[in-house]
């Protein structure tokens, strides 16, 4: 049994708290939140301790630490459990600028402890299908990507200002799943964007709608569509495009219940948010860890993966500045 | 070019005289119909003559003659045309009482004159094709079948009073249908009928609501499900269960576009109706006419198809009284 | 926290086991299972003893018993825990025999302990919306059901055996549903078979394939198709017409990835069977009956539901035998 | 009845003479192809006469043309036509070198005869409905679009070298749809390529693969994704996203069977090519045409839309060579 600390007791650490407690080889050792009401209320729950950031990284019963803390916080833990010789579960991203990412990621090569990035709709099981599905050979090789990706209303404008722009904190996800899609890495990026859904983004400094085109060593391209409100759930879906024929990942929507009537034929919305669609995911992807702690595994999504899904997210934001495609 | 004499200048009749013209060895030779106000613009509209009925059978030009006049009539269209030596191409049914209607297919049979009853639904292509899935072994022997069959709303009181009652005026298409997919004939028949869309219909004796079960001597079953309203258009769906899957044809949609929105995602009703719906079955089962026509094939859907679908209507109405099932 | 004594530690004990764990306000107290290889793991996994019957209904610690044993030993467990002062969950059926229900029944009227039978669907996320979509007056009056139930494939002969005959054993569910749906008892039913999946089975003395009609009080009517064998997947599926559309519960799917190729456009099969397809319900009804152990309900699916719906399996049942429609 | 003389009896010259022949105010009066050995038999099925270009032109009772004969003899038969005072329906492109369109729409513009462009997609029930649901506000204000346009199969590499290139000769379609939908004219695109379906294309110097980003005044944006080769049919298909939600454009399928089994749910592919996907297009834009011809309707599709999805096409070549947006 893997004793974990989490860093973190909010929403996100709280999704991680019961998969923790759920999965047979983990439990949940300690919560680190001193910023969080929560924090007890969460240690309570699952027979957790509460400790400072000292004690956890100290404490020689942690096995693995769980970082689910406010972004500006996680370059700092992952240098600090890198040197305490934990395992390390890190929340995406570990940094919004990529020279800190770069000099966090040399940390923890020196102390060779594991590092696993929660890119977690790489375990979404309907794109993993898809991954699957292209491996088997059964669209042949790999030509066209369409990543479809849109909240279903728009955050606050006060976190915008500080979530790094929507390439570095939305579209990061989609960066990294074309690169998980494709097995390959693109040699060009273009991004167009808007300001249409708010314009307190805009006032913000951001963008709120993108597209961007990516091309691949192979002469394959991608495609990323954006936004900040769909009007009508969480739209996440892939369609990937091959030598004999199309592979496509379509919405989990709340249930399956449709109305026919006047109106026409009803049905569910997608589901909600990311709470909903990817609960699987974040089981999947908890599972995946403990694989790493018990030696079973090396992290699939590794630091460097983290370091490039953002690298092209600031290429993309060039792009973006100066209307040309950028090479990589 | 064969010369069609139309008998009946209504709504079937129109459809019939478009696919008519359109089949390049057909044309519109006459149009009977002293009743109806429109014979002179049909007759016009395709260059054909207006006749009587005893001008078109006497005349030797005509060489068939679709009867899609008013039910009461088509009995003795048939014997007339039969006797005079023409194709005949009728409108279901034959006839509302079955002695009639074996009385009338004597005169055919002593007259040796083609005789296609037009179950038109037998050549929608959707159909069509799960019969010739299930013939080439797609699901295995077949086990069980649906067939969901609503009209979109109830006809008037006056129709209802002289339609033969719901089995044998709406239900008749899906007993043929029942037939043309299993290839064998019920044995047994139980009928569940209940007066619920208009109470009108139940003061004319008859119900419009309905559930039928039937087994067949190869021990698979089948159920129909009738209303005389569905609330969102012309409802007209079946399922056939086999060994190894399920065969269902699912309705055709007004259009193809989604929105989705709060509310969910709306797609089009079902096509509205008989005429929007089995446009194509139609003009299909006029090119079988004309291959009957051209003696490249006997007729697929005989007076017999027309006496057995009557049959079991008769059965369905006398297991609706007792309250049990009903031999054939 | 509620301690929970489990009667059963076979397959859907377990599942009871999990839900037991999970839910806040309960705990598994302790297993009862001499005849299963696995209760002592069970029972060490959540911490929990190992009981035998007597010790666990004298146990004063126990609140509330589950019973998921043999069929057979159903009755008999209720009756001594009704006498213990237990608040009983048991799965269904209280007995094959309708006359040691009642018995049985009395029993726990007369220890005035909370008795729940496990109709599960009744918790299925779909079924209910359709319910609660009635309910809100979103189809009008509701006038025809129409339940589809097919399992993936058929159970051994030996369980055939034992098992009271589909209709006590697997039609049972749908029976319940009905009632559930339409909020009405039937007051007749027409019940039609076949033994078309296996022979064994029919040799056994049972059916496989099977069309039941019912007709409601208010003129409604339903209909239940089940096979033994769908060959594809577990296939749950209800339609509810009403006066102004139809409310439809679609099957779900293993996963919502399409594959477009020279083939076609292929999805993912329903999924495989109850433990995937119930999963949700099987935890939402256990909600129900924490509620229940709370004081804050009554069981929605009491011991009379139980034994009605036996009585339709048994009036079904006299239906196939005589071809006649049986009044209740 | 108007009198229309077709140029061309190739395959999409025998699709319009099938509706002139339909329709009620319009029939087929000459054939005009020297070049094709169906002229005669296309001339003989409709009663129409052959006649020489310059005898159809002179002809007092020809009141249009309908052009559908080589790409390169548009512009020709075009000023050909106005000069002779002919309404004019002419197969896009008017040409493939845009000086040379400017100074045919030069010549139609100072004879003062109308002409119809005819980019049929305009006319699909599916794409016309998207954008009527959009006028009519279902979704609020046009934010992201996505055209997707597959062909079935590339075409032959001597096609490839006479057709001006992927963008000119197929993605013009698209670049029209666009404008169609949005309602406004792009104020930049970037084109990315490659090709991936057919070497022999590549070595003709065009690509088969290709991704486009626009952008319009209104910040909205679209993107077109093209193959020359989908491997599933003819894969049409766009979606609109809004301030409200989102309008969907579905494949139409070429029937509505469904097969369940162990490979899982098999719908029928996409329809496979223009011919049936664009059926009610090609028909309904006849329709148009006519309107124009009894002076009861401008051509809604003009030489200035065909002139600017050339423009569009050409931009986005100097995009795809350049690596760079291009401003329009």
């Amino acid at each position: 049994m893997y004793n974990i600390a989490l860093f973190g007791a909010g929403r996100i650490g709280q999704v991680h708290a019961v998969n923790i407690a759920d999965h047979k080889e983990t439990q949940l050792y300690s919560v680190i939140d001193p910023f969080s009401q929560g924090t007890a209320a969460l240690a309570e729950k699952y027979g957790a301790k509460q400790q400072s950031t000292e004690e956890a990284l100290a404490d020689p019963n942690v096995h693995g630490v769980l970082i689910a803390s406010a972004t500006d916080t996680h370059a700092e833990l992952i240098e600090l459990a890198a040197k305490a010789g934990k395992a390390i579960f890190c929340e995406k991203p570990v940094h919004l600028d990529i020279e800190r990412v770069r000099s966090c990621l040399a940390i923890v090569e020196q102390y060779q402890v594991p590092l696993f990035v929660g890119f977690n709709r790489r375990y979404d099981p309907q794109f993993r299908k898809v991954r699957e599905m292209l491996s088997a050979g059964s669209i042949g090789k790999a030509e066209s990507l369409l990543i479809t990706s849109r909240d279903p209303s728009p955050p606050p404008a006060e976190y915008v200002k500080v979530s790094g722009g929507m390439f570095r904190d939305m579209t990061i996800h989609d960066f990294d799943m074309a690169r998980f899609i494709m097995g390959e890495d693109p040699v060009s990026i273009y991004a167009q964007g808007s300001n249409l859904v708010d314009p307190a983004i805009g006032q913000a400094g951001d963008i709120d709608t993108a597209f961007i085109v990516m091309k691949f060593p192979s002469g394959a391209m991608a495609t990323i569509t954006n936004s900040r409100r769909s009007g009508y759930g969480y739209d996440q879906r892939i369609e990937l495009h091959g030598e004999k024929g199309l592979l496509t990942a379509k919405n989990i929507h709340e249930n399956a219940v449709e109305q026919w009537g006047e109106a026409g034929c009803v049905a569910a919305k997608p589901e909600h948010f990311f709470l909903q669609r990817y609960d699987a995911a974040y089981k999947a992807e908890w599972t995946h860890f403990v694989d790493v702690l018990a030696g079973r595994a090396q992290p699939e999504c590794s630091g460097y993966d983290g370091e490039l899904a953002l690298l092209m997210a600031d290429k993309a934001l060039e792009s973006l500045k100066t209307g040309k495609e950028v090479k990589l």
